[in-house]
């Protein structure tokens, strides 16, 4: 077994594939071409130290994808790993997983189609045997669905970001990932739009750089924990959520919420405002997981 | 303290006791008799891996239990272990722990009564002292209280089963249940009527023999997860959740959720569609657990 | 590094800084002056075992506070800590943490002043680095803001109490903080007013000194989950809550509720009534944490 596990993964050594853009495509009102690529891309995990992810797109998570309550996706996975098959699990859609979310071989090309008609932020993540090795190397991402009728805040909002919030083990460890404890828990931006921050899962990267907002603004977060593991306790200090939607449905709302509790792959819509000049970090509160890295930073100015 | 546990176990040692069959028999309108044995049974939690359970009538998770919300219950609790005191502990109804919950000894009888007035999908449990170990080692299952005015998608439904989720550990052993991460996690279908599936909490027995349904069902089920140390990330991939109402009440309504969470011993009625052919994974989507067990499979065909 | 823990923490050796009394003083009908003191102080965590605790007031978890929705809250920290700083930080209040929750020097004192806006049950703590090492070492505690209009079952509630859980672990061991499990769970309960039971989070406080109530009452508890790591499965034996407020916001609720999932760091207002004498054991439902030590009881008496 060990020995597969070797002759399988040999391949992956020193493999550094340069990312590959997402492609979404807008074929018409209601349908829309997406393609994803899944491939084998050093990550910067922590300062200095770095991963050799199973990514899409060259990305962990992947990059953030957004399209339309009632559009019928058409995707295409293509897989750049030589050695090992990926596939596409969108918790977004109707589809039946043997066939839609099926295994894409080595060095081909998979296409299916699903209608994403439930609104809201899910993730998606690669669903391939034995998965929890495929999340926990890096295949995982978010992919928000708009409401058709959107939020009814919706007005109110100044600004926004994705955030997604994932764990890092022992390198491919399958033992680490099932009994280990994370090594570390981080949170990702994901641009919504060309010239957003757009972060891989690192350790103090979005304390480095942080996030931006003026004094007044009604932030709105769209947020997913991608796991593979844990639970999330979502909190930004020196604010409360004055707004939730539970996976970002608009019939899901919640007033007036301090810590968001984020099932592992749960999404959300959070939106707080910030009332004065500072740095307001972004947490979980479960602090052994903000103690190993889980800690963003909204810095809010004046002007 | 370890001599005093060799001898109030040693009885167990060889013991293998015949399920006995759950006895429910409505007297009236509004009250209903249940009579349930506690009994040391041998369970297979893995291919070919016993254990040997404190058991509710010789299965783990207990069998389900299905009443009226308004009802009141007469509850008489057998105890065939030879060795040590049982108890019935229902979520589902008020009552006084201290008498209503209380111990029956070892080949002793006890009866209890109390009414079921609040609507939803609860756990029940043996709680007597050391309660961990008691549902550690299987004394565990669900109790289903039919609401007086139905669910608002009640017409809907095409199809229902009941779940449970649990985690079993080193063979009781308060050390590891107490400091411990889970050996197994699994699920168990648990017979709503006859001829239902009805299987333990074992590794991959709902994998090798799927629950089924056809092309179109709305699917419900009633979910309960008994721990009993872990929350439970409740996902069905290739489906959203249209309904879900927390702890079964109707009053708790949301809408469009990919993956539920539930509390150590909380519980929910879930409805979604499956709109293709096909196998529909159902986990926990804290996939250490999924690894360790945690996958039923939902088969859908087209006619 | 250890050298240095060993330098900063050298002055807490043998100190044993008698509680100081929190002092909340109500200014004008929307403004009220609240003076806590940071303070090094022995907390029985478990019979006979002491833990020299980084407090608020020489209490851990500290004094609730209560407020009212739209308060002007005008806030003293006292640091009688003679080695470190420590700091304020409230989920109940919109500020800028970067200076509202600022560093308080040793023997020095800070004010600041910050809107409570949201009603609610909210946790407080110190938000010095590390963060973690501050909250698990004992400076946590709960603030309510009472809602403008109530909650819709304030005229039902007969009996109140507040009620903290929180977990203790290896003593000022931030290795054990961030990769172990917890040594305790416990739960303390909080004076709302001149005469409540007041303890700190201490095995068994509340098994040997229940909580008390009468035949009818319908008791409500302000609960929160100070953490600092894990969730809670909220659960009360013998009955159902009624009625539950998350986060105590009377927009969030719910009905019906068999165990209520708290976050790291997140509140309600749980309500439910009690039918019969007899002692009520009030858990985590997350069996390992009960067995850690999170029972308390109710007492329930006839008259
Ligand atoms: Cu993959
Ligand atoms: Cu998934
Ligand atoms: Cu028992
Ligand atoms: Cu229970
Ligand atoms: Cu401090
Ligand atoms: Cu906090
Ligand atoms: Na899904
Ligand atoms: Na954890
Ligand atoms: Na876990
Ligand atoms: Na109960
Ligand atoms: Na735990
Ligand atoms: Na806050
Ligand atoms: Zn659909
Ligand atoms: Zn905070
Ligand atoms: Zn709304
Ligand atoms: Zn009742
Ligand atoms: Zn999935
Ligand atoms: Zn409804
Ligand atoms: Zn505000
Ligand atoms: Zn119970
Ligand atoms: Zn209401």
């Amino acid at each position: 077994d060990k020995e597969a596990a070797v002759e399988v993964f040999a391949p992956h050594k020193g493999l550094n594939q340069k990312p590959t853009p997402i492609k979404i495509d807008r074929i018409s009102e209601h349908e829309v071409n997406i393609e994803i690529t899944a491939q084998i891309t050093d990550i910067e995990i922590n300062k200095g130290e770095m991963y050799k992810a199973w990514t899409f797109n060259g990305e962990a998570p992947g990059p953030v994808v957004v399209v339309n309550q009632g559009d019928k996706i058409n995707f295409t996975l293509k897989n750049m790993d030589p050695s090992i098959p990926h596939s596409m699990d969108m918790h977004a859609v109707h589809a039946a997983p043997s066939t839609d979310f099926a295994n894409v071989m080595p060095d081909h090309t998979g296409t299916f189609s699903y209608p994403a008609d439930n609104p809201g932020v899910f993730m998606y993540h690669c669903g391939t045997k034995p998965v929890l090795a495929h999340i926990a190397n890096g295949m995982h991402g978010m992919i928000i669905v708009k409401p058709k009728d959107g939020y009814p805040t919706d007005s109110q909002v100044t600004r926004e970001y994705a955030l997604v919030q994932n764990e890092w083990y022992k390198y491919n460890n399958l033992e680490d990932f099932t009994n280990g404890v994370p090594k570390y828990v981080v949170f990702s931006a994901k641009a919504l739009k060309n010239g957003d921050p757009n972060t891989n899962g690192a350790v103090g990267s979005l304390v480095d750089k942080p996030l931006l907002a003026k004094v007044g603004d009604r932030v709105r977060l769209y947020v997913d924990n991608v796991g593979p593991n844990e639970v999330s306790s979502f909190h930004v200090v020196g604010t409360v959520f004055d707004d939730v939607y539970i996976d970002g449905n608009p019939f899901n709302h919640m007033k007036g919420i301090q810590t968001l509790l984020l099932p592992a792959s749960g999404g959300a819509v959070v939106e707080f405002t910030v009332t004065k000049e500072g740095s307001y970090p972004i947490v979980t509160h479960q602090f052994n997981h903000a103690t190993k890295g889980a800690v963003a930073v909204l810095k809010v100015t004046k002007d």
